[in-house]
C-alpha cells in the first residue's frame, strides 16, 4: 500500500555529504574482504577509537558505582556532586587554590554534547562562530543547529611540510586575517589546543593573541581542550586560555572529557569549565534541555578515577606511554623517508604521502573517492592495497582550503604498542613506493 | 579587577521562570529543616526518581559489559549492534515478525535526546509542533532549540474532576479543535501515550482520529511511549499508534526508554523505532551531531536485560507490583475522600486538593510562590507543613488554560512499598484539614 507521506527534513542536514568516518567505516568494511587483505587483518589507526580497555582502576570504580540505588537514577543536571567535587580539585590545580566552586563545573554528556550545549546555550540565528582550521567536523554542525555561521581562519602550514618534520608551532594563525574575520555578529572562537588533527599545543604567544582579541571585540571562546594531558613538549608544557588572564578567563568556557583521559570514549562523560558562573549557566540551561543528565553510575566512576589520577602520576605515566607509542609509529614514516608533523600533543600525527607513487590516474577509484580531495583516493588506496586504515584530513577543510592537507593523513596510536609495531611492519611493504 | 565583558545568550533562556523541578527541590531542601519537618524525614514523592535499583539481572549486566574493551570506547552512532537486535525481537511483538531491520531502530542518549534529535532532525526555523496539555515541560524547549513553533490543543478534564474519581479516559480531545490548529506550518505532532501526568493511555479510537488527522495534512507523530510497559487496563491494553496502519507506521517516530523499564534513569539509555527508514535517518543524523553515539557499556547492558525481559514475565511482574505501589497511595486519597485519576499507565497519579482547607489568604507563602497559579501553593503548603513533596502540575500547561489543573498534585509511586507506606501515613495527617 503507496503511502502518499511527504516529509521535508531540517534543511541543514540535506545534501550533507558522507561524513569522513562512515566513508572510512565503509571504505575498511569492503576492503577487508579483497584479493590484496585477505588472509591480514585490517590495521586500524583511524578513528581515535582506543583498541584498549581503561585502566584497571576506573573500570573497577564503575563496577563499584553499580550498586548503590541511586546511583542508576537521574543524575542531577549539573552534574553527580562527587564528579564536581574531583574536577574542582583537578581545576584548582591551574585556576589557583579556592578559584573554583561548584558553580564553575557543568557536567557534559561528552565533550561533544558540552561544546553544542555552549552553542545552543549563546548562539542566535546569525550569530557568527570562528573556527580554525583544520577543525573537528563536529563543530560546523554544532554551530548550525542554533542557527549560527561559521566562519574559517586557517591554521597556516609550514612551507617545508611536504619535505621535512615539522613541529605545531610550524603551523600559524595569520592575526591581521584573524581579526579581519570579525565582524559585529561574532558571538564565539571555537579553539582547539592540544588541537586534533595536527597536534598542535597554542604556546603562550600566540593564546594571548587570540585572547587580546577576544577581549577587544567581546568574543566567547570556548576552549575545547578534550586532550589536555596528553602535551609532549616539556617546554611548551599545556597553556590553558582561561588561566593566562582574569580577564580571558571572564570569557571562556573550558571543555574537557573522561573519554580521553581514560581511554573511555564509550561512556559519554565530558564537561565545562568556567570562571564566569553566568556565562556557564546558559551553556547549563541548554544541557538540562539537550540531555537532561549524564549517565550517573560512569560519572561516579570519573570522579573515583580522577581523585585517583591526581594522586598517583596516572597522567604523567599515560604521556610516557603516548611518547612511546608516536616513536614505534613514527620509526614507519622515518623508515620511508616521509616527512610528519611531530605532535606536541593529542594521540594523533599527520604524515606527507606526497612522496608516494601512487596511481592516481589508473588506479579504479570508485566516482564517490574521485570527486575528493586528493587524500580521500590515498586513504582508499592505503585500505585496499595494504590494508591501513588512516583518516583523509581535507574532511576538517571547506573545499576553497582543503588544497593545505590534500598530501596528508591522519593516524591515531590510542593502540596498544603490539598494534602499533604491526602497523609499522605494514607501513614498511611501502617502501616500493617511494619515489 | 573588574571585566568589561558583555555578552548576550540564545534569547530563548532569557526570563525563563525557574523550572518546577529546581522549584520543588529547592522548596524541599529549605523545608526539610523547619520546625514542622524537624525529625521526620521528607516524603518525596515529586519527581520520577526510583527510590530502589534496578533488577539484579541489570546489574550484572552492566558489570560484565565493562570487561570487554570494545564496551568502554565509542559505540556506533547508529547504537551497538546487540542492542539494536534485541529492540528488534522486543518490537518485532507489535510491528510483526520481520518487519523491522536495524535500519529501522536508532539508539538514543535516553528518551529526552531522542525527542530532540527527531525534532532537530526535521524542524526548520518557524515550523510549527502540536503538543497536547498537559506537556511534559522539556518537549517545548526540544521545539525551540531547532526554531520550532509550539501550537497548544488541551486534553480536556473530566467534568467531575474535583468530585469523583475519574480515569484517563475521561480525559478528552476535541478534534475539531485539533484540526483547526493545524496550519500549512504544521510538520510535526508530540503525543505521550501512557500520558505523563494524567496516566491517560489513548484508546484506538481516539489514536485513529488523531493518526486519520496527521495523514490528511502530512504531519509527522512523534510517540513519546516511554511508559509503555507500565499500562494497568487490561481491556484498554497498550495500544501503539505505528502499528494500527500502514500509513500511520509511514508517518510515525517511536520513542522508548530503558531507564523507565528497567528502573535506571541515570543510564540514559533511549531509542527511536520507526517503519519509515528515511524519516529516522535525518532524527539518526541528528543524534550523531547531538551526542555523537551513547554509553557503551549501558547500552550492552540494555540489550541483555531486554533479551531476559522477553524471556521471562519481567514486564508482567513489574506491571502487578505497580498496580499494588498505586493501590497502597491510593488508599490514603481514599481515606481523605480525595478524588484521583485513576492511572491506566505511567507511575503518576493526580489528586484533586480543592477539599482542603488551606489557608491561601494568611499563609507565609514566598512572593515566587504567590505569583504562580494556586497548585504551587497547594505544593509550597505541603511541604512545609507535612513534609510531603509532589509536583504541581500547572507547569505542564501555558498560563492561559493551567486554570484546568489549579487544584491538582501529581504524585510518583516509583518507590518501595515500605517507603509508600510511609507516605500514606503521612497523608493521612491531611485529614484535619479536609472540609
Amino acid at each position: 500500500m503507496a503511502s502518499n507521506f511527504k516529509f521535508t527534513p531540517n534543511k541543514k542536514f540535506l545534501n550533507t555529504p558522507k561524513d569522513v568516518w562512515s566513508f572510512t567505516n565503509e571504505t575498511a568494511a569492503v576492503a577487508s574482504t579483497n584479493a590484496n587483505n585477505k588472509g591480514r587483518e585490517l590495521i586500524n589507526l583511524g578513528q581515535g577509537f582506543f583498541s584498549y580497555a581503561p585502566p584497571e582502576f576506573a573500570i573497577e570504580a564503575a563496577k563499584k558505582a553499580l550498586d548503590p540505588a541511586s546511583n542508576n537514577q537521574y543524575a542531577p543536571t549539573k552534574g553527580k556532586p562527587q564528579l564536581i567535587q574531583a574536577l574542582i580539585k583537578q581545576y584548582s590545580k591551574y585556576y589557583g587554590e579556592n578559584a573554583l566552586d561548584a558553580e564553575n563545573i557543568q557536567v557534559c554528556t561528552g565533550a561533544n554534547e558540552a561544546i553544542l550545549s555552549c552553542l545552543i546555550g549563546l548562539i542566535n540565528e546569525g550569530d557568527e562562530v570562528i573556527v580554525f582550521e583544520p577543525f573537528f567536523d563536529q563543530y560546523i554542525s554544532n554551530i548550525q543547529i542554533p542557527g549560527g555561521v561559521v566562519k574559517y581562519v586557517p591554521i597556516n602550514p609550514p612551507k617545508n611540510l611536504k619535505t621535512e618534520i615539522t613541529t605545531g608551532d610550524d603551523w600559524t594563525i595569520d592575526y591581521e586575517q584573524l581579526e579581519n574575520t570579525i565582524t559585529e555578529k561574532t558571538k564565539v572562537l571555537i579553539l582547539n589546543t592540544p588541537n586534533n588533527p595536527i597536534g598542535k599545543v597554542f604556546n603562550k604567544e600566540e593564546l594571548t593573541k587570540i585572547g587580546d582579541l577576544c577581549v577587544k571585540h567581546n568574543i566567547v571562546i570556548i576552549s575545547d581542550e578534550v586532550y589536555e594531558h596528553l602535551y609532549f613538549n616539556k617546554k611548551l608544557g599545556f597553556p590553558r586560555i582561561a588561566t593566562l588572564s582574569p580577564e580571558f578567563a571572564q570569557l571562556t568556557l573550558s571543555v574537557g572529557s573522561a573519554g580521553k583521559s581514560f581511554a573511555a570514549t564509550g561512556w559519554r562523560i565530558g564537561w565545562i569549565v568556567s570562571k564566569n558562573k553566568e556565562l556557564l549557566s546558559f551553556a547549563s540551561m541548554a544541557h538540562t534541555r539537550v540531555c537532561f543528565s549524564s549517565p550517573a553510575p560512569l560519572q561516579v566512576a570519573c570522579a573515583e578515577s580522577i581523585e585517583l589520577a591526581l594522586h598517583n602520576d596516572y597522567y604523567e605515566d599515560m604521556r610516557q606511554q603516548y611518547i612511546k607509542k608516536f616513536d614505534i609509529l613514527c620509526s614507519a614514516f622515518e623508515y620511508l623517508g616521509l616527512p610528519y608533523t611531530k605532535p606536541d600533543g593529542t594521540y594523533f600525527v599527520l604524515a606527507d604521502f606526497s612522496k608516494l607513487k601512487i596511481p592516481f590516474d589508473t588506479y579504479p577509484f570508485p566516482q564517490e573517492v574521485k570527486s575528493k580531495a586528493k587524500d580521500f583516493q590515498i586513504a582508499y588506496w592505503l585500505i585496499n592495497e595494504f590494508g591501513i586504515v588512516a583518516i583523509p584530513p581535507t574532511e576538517f577543510y571547506i573545499p576553497e582550503h582543503e588544497q593545505a592537507a590534500e598530501t596528508l593523513l591522519r593516524f591515531a596510536v590510542c593502540k596498544t604498542d603490539e598494534y602499533l609495531e604491526k602497523a609499522v611492519d605494514r607501513l614498511k611493504l611501502l617502501k616500493d613506493y617511494i619515489e
